[in-house]
């Protein structure tokens, strides 16, 4: 059985770092706690934020030009995104410890228990579909004109090739997060726990900057899907669903997955794995 | 009463983080110290720079070209708001607590007494109009024909968009500055109150991509009002008041003033509330 | 006289913070010393790959391109100084104390002796003057369409607007540099030192951005001089000296020495005055 | 012979640091140790996600558009470098110690043994070439368009001009790895080790802004080879093999290696020499 202090045990026979134990897959008791609540009003509110302040800037600039330049750019709408993940991590990382996509949250399930991370994810795509919701509603016109900033294979591109973007980005964006979230680096390293949220910000940047001309970079299940049910339901009323839209959502949640999966195994079983004996030898050598 | 001595003790007592009671409405004393006119000329040097430099971006790029996008673009009159609040956080918040937004300021009034808010808020308005007026002498041609840099419902948007883009803007802004700021956080978390200024920057940063093209971005009523009273001032001497301008005014205070206090609530009702509970579930579960 | 014991002694007496007197004027010992003509090289480097990487990035494009928003534009440019910037205070911080422009220098003077004062300014215009010739040099052609990147009055404003514009830039920047630097902020929050070199290269990079279409930016004595001489040196050998750029190189003097002048009265005389005793006041606010 | 306590002595006796010797030409038992191999592991895949995210972006942007000011611009593209090589720097560093460029490889040989030098070299030179491979199937028209983001010297500029500048930007930038990670200042100045992989990414940024329109920016032999190498294995294939191509790759090799070993000079003979007297002689200068 794990105790704190077993593991406080463990630690002094010379190993100098135990991971904890996975979460179990149900915990009854914390949906009793408002802490559990609490965290998914965060998730929620924080998706929201994300999806309004990234959509409205890719809204706000197209309806007015004919082309971003005259706006921010592709480069303004990546550093919007990116931004807010920065923004983001570093206000909400406390309180929920997952941080609003759902791909992060089913990559760390192990953490935290299974109905934890599915309560997440729902807050989550409810939480984007809220920020896209109100984009439009307050641009309605511009909105249009910007296609909804919804994720899609764009021209010239194969949806092979859309696949294989969405799971390098996601397996960046998801192998910074782990480097940045791992408690034996957190523990050596002073800048591991200071600097964190700006990297996986930067993460998110430099991601959109390669993916926008391929698929406007999902790398997010919850924004892709906030962006076509919004994109979708307006369609509907106007009797034009885009069949090609729902065709298409199967990548921006297959791709992150297996990006994230990727990611997920590179850390755990190359980068981690035999960690504890690695970095004994690499203190006997002391330059490093 | 509250003495340092009986906050140490009730920590001891297992409850890791008590709030100091709100500031006195009116404390006679604070008029007497050289630290409270200090912090007035701190607050109004800082919005002074902020206007100068903000503005100041806005105003010479449009004047030399037809659009933006030959200058810096959007894209750098967000760096040059976002850059200056970063810098501006950094060199000011040890002296005067606020820092230069009336909005700010209001939301935050329990954390000091209400004489100096008000003292505050009217040193920030100050600033905000010094700085637009000294780009005005400066570049006199080239800010009439970037419209002064005012705040404006841009075209093709209605008033009501313009006050839901001010609202959501202002609650990114004043939620991550209660989460940069939040003494629990910063107690907790060594990367909190080192980071601080930087989130708080970034979050000025994209709240302008996104509202740029809604209404210039408000988010902070003494910039508008700076920019407006300048403008107006100068137009009245023209004989053409501008009385858009002056009807419009109210969405710039309504706006922030409506998402500093949702942020305000949230943070304090939902984020908060039943904090220190829920901080004793989360330390039992150890990988948080 | 002042010791080191003596200095710890006065703390101990309820003091929680005395300046060190000012540095002698004329310090025969250092000039013996190793570590003073290090400074010297580490100066002359510094400010030498500054105008290398800032103007190498003016030139480049301008020389391609018929205006730069085809390169990286006005924006970009404000990144390349203001980004070197942020990287040399990081690596140079430790070794000469003051950092490559003669205005900070002479503002700081009192912190070191006059000699090294001096000596450190020479150094600065000799590494800016090799930065600029070798970028001349290596892109010949495109240095000539890009008028040398040297900081001149532009069409349309006058020669007091290009003053008072670099007053006002120069007192952002040396009030940044002062607040980053001072010993007491150092001492009492954690995240003055540990940042500094970030706000410092945002404050060039957002005076880039509202001094460009001005004056091109010079805020620094050292690198407006670099690039006006190698320029005219140029010139001379082509029989057409540019008496204009001479003629006003006397604004990239006195402006930045006012405006840094200002900063440290204002620093000194109105946020440092009365501030141990402003201190103990904040302090006995304990929500500050 | 060199001991962990010998090490501790010695700083006991007044002197403050003490370099640690050169790790040995070869070291067989590191070849027997898992580390080994999931360090270089760990640079193959970093410098394949570098030039998967930065040759993607060149090559998203001009297969779609005429130039690249209608996507991100050369700006986005110098963020793209600049911003991965900061958040793989933040990732990789406690893994492999050196970070997937073969310059700072070499530079730092005497940190490694000549084994572990050699095998990160050939990794990263794979980790290279698999990335721009990878671009190149996702986006096939698009690549032949960008010409593959192969370094190459630009017309109008001579192959001198091209090598001094990989020179002088290589230099800036291992200057600022070494300064960023001297056990001297990282012991002395708490900002040192927090900030690091931030001006290191920024030197990046910036010296692409100032090389891109010279060669593209190399700085980086495995980035340039595995551009060259898989543009020119398409070529081949299509049976006109770019000989120019070829013949300019000795820049992007020679270039970086005088840059780096010009730094690393610097460093070692100019700043490090008599550091230990020399600090003594500012630690009795108070204010520094």
């Amino acid at each position: 059985m794990y105790t704190e202090k077993g593991h406080i045990e463990q630690q002094r026979q010379g190993k100098d770092y135990i991971d904890p134990p996975p979460a179990p897959l149900l915990d009854v008791e914390e949906l009793k706690q408002w802490s559990f609540y609490r965290a998914l009003i965060a998730e929620f509110i924080a998706t929201f934020l994300f999806l309004y302040i990234g959509v409205g800037t890719v809204v706000g600039y197209k309806g007015i030009y004919n082309n971003l330049c005259d706006g921010v750019g592709y480069l303004g709408v990546a550093w919007a995104f990116g931004g807010m993940i920065f923004v983001l991590v570093y206000c909400t990382a406390g309180i929920s410890g997952i941080v609003y996509t759902p791909m992060k949250t089913s990559i760390f399930h192990w953490r935290v228990s299974l109905v934890r991370a599915v309560a997440y994810m729902v807050a989550q795509c409810l939480g984007a579909m809220l920020g896209v919701w109100i984009v439009m509603s307050l641009t309605h016109s511009h909105y249009h004109q910007a296609d909804g900033a919804v994720n899609l294979v764009q021209p010239g591109y194969s949806k092979g090739t859309a696949l294989g973007a969405e799971i390098v980005g996601t397996f960046v964006l998801v192998y910074i997060v782990f480097a940045a979230t791992d408690p034996k680096r957190m523990a050596r390293d002073s800048h591991v726990p200071v600097l964190a949220p700006l990297p996986i910000g930067f993460a998110v940047f430099v991601v959109h900057l390669a993916l926008i001309p391929i698929t406007g970079t999902g790398i997010n299940p919850a924004r892709s899907l906030g962006a076509a049910v919004v994109k979708n339901t307006k369609e509907t009323w106007d009797d034009h669903l885009d069949y090609d839209l729902i065709g298409e959502q199967w990548i921006f949640w297959v791709g992150p997955f297996v990006g994230a999966l990727a990611a997920a195994v590179y850390h755990k079983y190359i980068l981690r794995s035999g960690a504890i004996k690695a970095l004994g030898s690499i203190r006997s050598n002391p330059t490093n």
